[in-house]
């Protein structure tokens, strides 16, 4: 369905048989993480819809907004083949036509991390998140863990606006050798690919290292300093409060390693609970 | 009701029995201009829901946040003599529990007139009214033409959030001499009140003038020292286009003239269509 009547529409029509909604928002350019998400719905919920909008607001100007990898027919048969009932993919005019002037935006969780290296784009997120909401009416929406920040950022909105959906995190789904389901992961050469898989490697050692004893601060000094030596340059490598997003200098709570990564003109995010 | 979870559970009642809801947002304080908000929304719908929340987030620091006039039993009673059917009053914490990070901001349409004059302002309506909107999830949401500004703002909002809600502007009601009903009409003395009439008077001798022919920048000078020779002293007097808000020279389209003054201690508001 490609407008917001046809869709609320038939969530109507499902809402009147006694039917529960779950929303997967994704930009498309599907993999296996998305369709966890998928499956994470059906598990809660009668009906699953999934939306495919690539945000142009969430993108900053320097960004890889125009290379986002589209494949629209392939993402259909996907999410098909994975039990989702519909497919929402609204054009840009029909999601922000002219003389759209509305923003939502959370402060403190969207500061630092990758709201400090995109300015905006957590802006973007949180208003384009709203709107998905809105106009689904979902029961629940799933969101991956792997976008952490932005899983808390959506958690936090929706319910300070009050919006009667349930925001469902899913654990990160990853390659064998750990790295990190994403969309850009296509962008990577065979060699740069390759290398990527020690960016989790790095991580997860730290989190051991933390989690054996090692000064927050040591730990995360040597996988900044490991990673500057594979040539995965990071923004910014952190411990974190897992729900607050409040920097830990001592492991005595749940907390969530966190970092972003360059690696050639690609940029990664990851994180693992600590 | 003092809870959102209350509030969501009789609206769904209603909803279950094929009945409409329409909401009726206040600060209290009610006048006739409120009551007229009921009526538009009884003939609209079949449950009308009143809510009564004096909004922090909406006043500035200077501003009349503490003195604003709360009295919440008389409103119950003229709320129920003239059938409205819920009072959703909320607390401060109901409303903005710890942790509370949102905003929502509508651009252009609140950069000028009450914008400019009050900083955060329109940020502070369009959140709370998103908020107020989402727990309600009313059919209509009905919001007097007297704060031209907050009308055209919120309607803005809910469209561009998607937010299902029907936004209904209902006419400014008036006393005999002219002066548009507020809850801040009770600041006024005796002699600043019988003065007051002459804004309304003055605003209504511009738009004559310009429906005459005058030219817009002449009249809009002429009510301006009007005002002043009064001791009316105006923040802005403009012509606007009626839905844009866009200044307009010539009146070659719907338009409103708009104006805010301070009466001693007492910040008044009003427009007129021309």
């Amino acid at each position: 369905m490609r407008t917001v009547a046809a869709l609320r529409a038939r969530v109507r029509e499902w809402n009147a048989a006694g039917q529960s909604v779950a929303l997967v928002p994704t930009m498309g350019a599907l993999h296996a993480g998305h369709l966890a998400l998928v499956a994470a719905g059906l598990a809660r919920a009668d009906r699953v819809v999934a939306s495919i909008f690539v945000n142009p607001t969430q993108f900053g100007p320097n960004e890889d907004f125009s290379r986002y990898p589209r494949r629209e027919a392939e993402d259909a048969a996907a999410l098909a083949g994975a039990g989702c009932h519909l497919l929402f993919a609204p054009t840009v005019e029909e999601m922000y036509p002219a003389g759209f002037a509305s923003s939502v935006q959370v402060a403190g969780l969207t500061a630092e991390l990758d709201g400090a290296h995109r300015p905006g784009h957590f802006d973007g997120v949180a208003t384009v998140v709203s709107k998905l909401l809105n106009q689904a009416g979902a029961d629940f929406a799933m969101f991956g863990e792997k976008d952490y920040q932005q899983l808390l950022t959506v958690r936090r909105m929706a319910a300070d606006l009050d919006i009667p959906t349930e925001i469902v995190g899913v654990p990160t789904v990853r390659e064998a050798d750990g790295l990190a389901l994403s969309s850009r992961n296509a962008y990577l050469s065979a060699e740069e690919r390759a290398r990527a898989a020690l960016f989790p490697k790095t991580l997860m050692a730290a989190r051991d290292a933390i989690r054996a004893g090692t000064a927050v601060e040591t730990a995360l000094a040597e996988a900044d300093a490991a990673l500057r030596a594979a040539g995965l340059v990071p923004d910014y490598v952190a411990l974190r409060d897992a729900e607050t997003l409040l920097p830990v200098t001592v492991l005595d709570r749940p907390a969530r390693i966190l970092s972003a990564i360059r690696l050639g003109s690609t940029r990664l995010i990851d994180n693992l609970a600590v």
